[in-house]
C-alpha cells in the first residue's frame, strides 16, 4: 500500500499532517489527483473555531489544483497528466441539476464523506465532467497565475455564483455584504458582470484594499441599520440594483433584503442561519432570493478560467499567506486570527 | 353635491349598493373616472368570508376600465374622454421601483384607504403614469375584448408577473399552482413567453377546461406530495424549470419548492402566509423565490394591451358570469359558492 501525507482534524484548533494511505480509484468514473496546491476555506474556519461539529481524524479541505494521475474506465475527457482545476463541487454533467447549469447541486455524488483536498492525493468523484482541464502544466504558469486557478476551485466561483444569482447586469449599483475571499471574489465578479457601481462593507483595512483594489468604489464600515442608511444615502434612497450576500448570518440578510431597492435579487452564497426568515418582507417590495452552491464547473469552463489566462482577473491576490502542507496548522492559525485573508498551501510546486 | 351608487362593505357575507357622494379631485395627480365595466377578485373573498378583517361601510374593489372624467393639474398622459384600464396599483413612473419595472411596489402612494373600484365613479392617485390608455371608446369592441382588458386591471397582469418572476422561457416546462383566475392567467402567460409545457393543478371541471384551452398541457388533481410525486413523473425526476405560485398558502409553498428543479424560480404572488420559511431548502436546491404586487402597468403597456387587440390572448374568459352594479351580493356570492371563476360587473357599459 501506497502512502501520502494528509490533512487531518484532530480537535477544534487543532489541524495535523498524518502518513495515510494513497488514495485508488473506486468507481470508474473516479479519478486520483496529485494535489499541486490547495489551499483554506473560510467554511474551514465553523469547525476549526468549532462552531460546527467534525469527526476527529476526518480529512480536510476542498479547493486545490492538481495532475491527474490515473483515471477510472469512463472517464474520457481528461487524460493522466492532464492540469486541472479541482472544483469542490462534483458535477456528473448529465443530471437536470447540471444540464441547467447548476452543478453545485448536482445529487449524482457521495456527499457522505468529508472533502480531503489538503493532502498530496485525491480521489475526485464524477472526474470525467466535474474536473476543469488547464491548458499547459504548472511551469507554464506564475505564481499568481497559479494562486488564481486555485481559487476557481471554490471562492472565485463562488463569489461568481453570487452575482449571477443576484443578477448583476450593466451599470447596476452592487453591494457586496462580507469581506472575505468570497465577498472579495464577489467584487470582481461584479465588475466583470458590468456593475458601474460596487459598495463593499468591510471593516478590515487589508481586505478594503483589496476590495478597492478589485473594483469597488465605495466601503462601508458600519454594519445593521447603519449600513442600510449609509446604502441609501449612497443611492439616493433607492436601494441597490443587486445584492451579493456572501456571509449568510440574520444580520447579513436583514441588511440585504433592507438595502435592495424594489424588484432587486439578493445573490446568497453564505449558508443560511436562519430557519425562519418572514419572506413577506421580500413579497412587499419585490425582492428576489437566489442562490446556493455555486455551479463551479460551469463557470470555469464558461469564462473564469479564459478570465485568468487573459490576466482580466486576478483572485489569486486573496491569498495573503503562503504554507507548506506540513505546516497546514499555522495556515488555519493565520486565517483564524485574521493575519492572511486566506492561505495558500504549497502541496507539489 | 353629486352622488353615485357604490359599493360597501357591510359584514362577512354581506355587500349593498348605497348612494354615496361622488369622488372629486383631491390632488394634482389624480384623476376621476366613469367606470365601464368592474370586477370581484378573489383576494376579495378573504374579507368578504371574514378570514380578513375589513372595517364596516368600507368601499370595496380593484379591478376595473373606464372613462376619464375629469383630470388634475399635474396630468397630461390622458385626457377627459380617453378610455383606460385601471390598474389596481398606482405607479407614480418616476421612483426608482416604477423605473425598474416594479410599479406594483410603488411608494409614493397612499395606502391607508381601501380601494372602491366597484362603483359608478372613481378617484385615481397617480393617473399621469398609472394609467392605460386604450385605443378608441368601449363600443369599439366586443364584450369579450372588453372582459380581457377588464383581467389587465389585476389578475392578468398578476398572472403575467408569477411567470416572469418565475423567468419562464421558451421551452420551458412550468408548473402553475392555484386554478383561480390568477393561476389561469399563469397559464396564459407561460404560454405567452413560450413554455412548451405548463402542468397545472386543478380539481374543478369548469376551471380544468379553461385551463386546457389556455394552454395547459396536463393537468394534476393531487396536491401535497401526491402533486409533487407526479410532476416527478411527468419530469423525469427533473422537477420544472419554473413554478408558478398563486395560492400563497403554506402548502402550496411547500409543493412548489418540492417540485422545482436545481436553479428553477418559484415565481408567487399568492400574498404569503408563512411567516417562517426555512430557506435552506431553497439554498440546498439553488432555488429561486421572487415575485410580490404586479406591475401592472408596465406589463399592459409592454405587452398585454396589444396581445389583447391583436387577439392573441383572451384572458376575459374567466369571467364565467356577468352582473349588474346592483346585483354585486350576488356577484360574490357566485364566487364564494364557487358558482363563477370569476364575476364580471357591468356598471355602464
Amino acid at each position: 500500500m501506497e502512502l501520502m501525507k494528509a490533512s487531518r482534524f484532530i480537535k477544534p484548533g487543532e489541524v495535523r499532517i498524518e502518513t495515510v494511505p494513497k488514495p485508488t480509484l473506486e468507481k470508474d468514473t473516479d479519478a486520483v489527483l496529485k494535489i499541486v496546491r490547495a489551499s483554506v476555506c473560510g467554511s474551514d474556519l465553523w469547525w476549526y473555531r468549532g462552531i460546527s461539529q467534525r469527526p476527529s481524524n476526518s480529512p480536510t479541505g476542498h479547493e486545490a489544483i492538481g495532475i491527474v494521475e490515473q483515471v477510472g474506465k469512463k472517464v474520457t475527457n481528461v487524460q493522466p497528466g492532464d492540469f486541472v482545476i479541482i472544483p469542490f463541487t462534483h458535477g456528473c454533467g448529465h443530471c437536470a441539476a447540471c444540464k441547467a447549469g447548476f452543478d453545485g447541486s448536482c445529487p449524482n455524488r457521495d456527499r457522505s464523506k468529508p472533502a480531503a483536498y489538503q493532502a498530496e492525493y485525491l480521489r475526485y468523484e464524477n472526474a470525467n465532467w466535474g474536473l476543469v482541464k488547464l491548458p499547459g502544466q504548472p511551469d507554464d504558469y506564475s505564481d499568481e497565475m497559479l494562486n488564481s486557478f486555485v481559487t476557481l476551485a471554490d471562492v472565485m466561483a463562488t463569489g461568481f455564483h453570487a452575482a449571477k444569482s443576484a443578477e448583476v447586469k450593466p451599470q447596476d449599483t452592487v453591494v457586496v455584504i462580507g469581506d472575505g475571499a468570497v465577498g472579495l471574489s464577489g467584487i470582481i465578479s461584479a465588475k466583470l458582470l458590468g456593475a458601474t457601481r460596487i459598495i463593499a462593507m468591510s471593516r478590515h483595512a487589508d481586505r478594503q484594499t483589496l476590495a478597492k483594489e478589485f473594483g469597488a468604489s465605495e466601503i462601508i464600515e458600519d454594519r445593521g441599520s447603519a449600513a442600510v442608511a449609509k446604502i441609501m444615502e449612497l443611492t439616493n434612497d433607492a436601494g441597490a440594483d443587486a445584492i451579493l450576500e456572501c456571509v449568510g448570518s440574520n444580520e447579513s440578510v436583514d441588511t440585504a433584503i433592507a438595502a435592495a431597492r424594489p424588484g432587486a435579487v439578493i445573490g446568497r452564497v453564505g449558508i443560511p442561519q436562519r430557519k425562519d426568515l418572514d419572506t413577506s418582507q421580500l413579497f412587499h417590495n419585490n425582492i428576489g432570493l437566489r442562490g446556493g452552491t455555486a455551479s463551479v464547473t460551469t463557470y470555469d469552463r464558461e469564462l473564469l478560467v479564459q478570465a485568468v489566462l487573459d490576466h482580466k482577473i486576478n483572485p489569486g491576490k486573496v491569498f495573503t499567506k503562503s504554507f507548506t502542507l506540513n505546516e497546514i496548522q499555522a495556515a488555519y492559525q493565520a486565517m483564524d486570527q485574521r493575519k492572511a485573508i486566506k492561505s495558500l498551501l504549497i502541496v507539489n510546486h
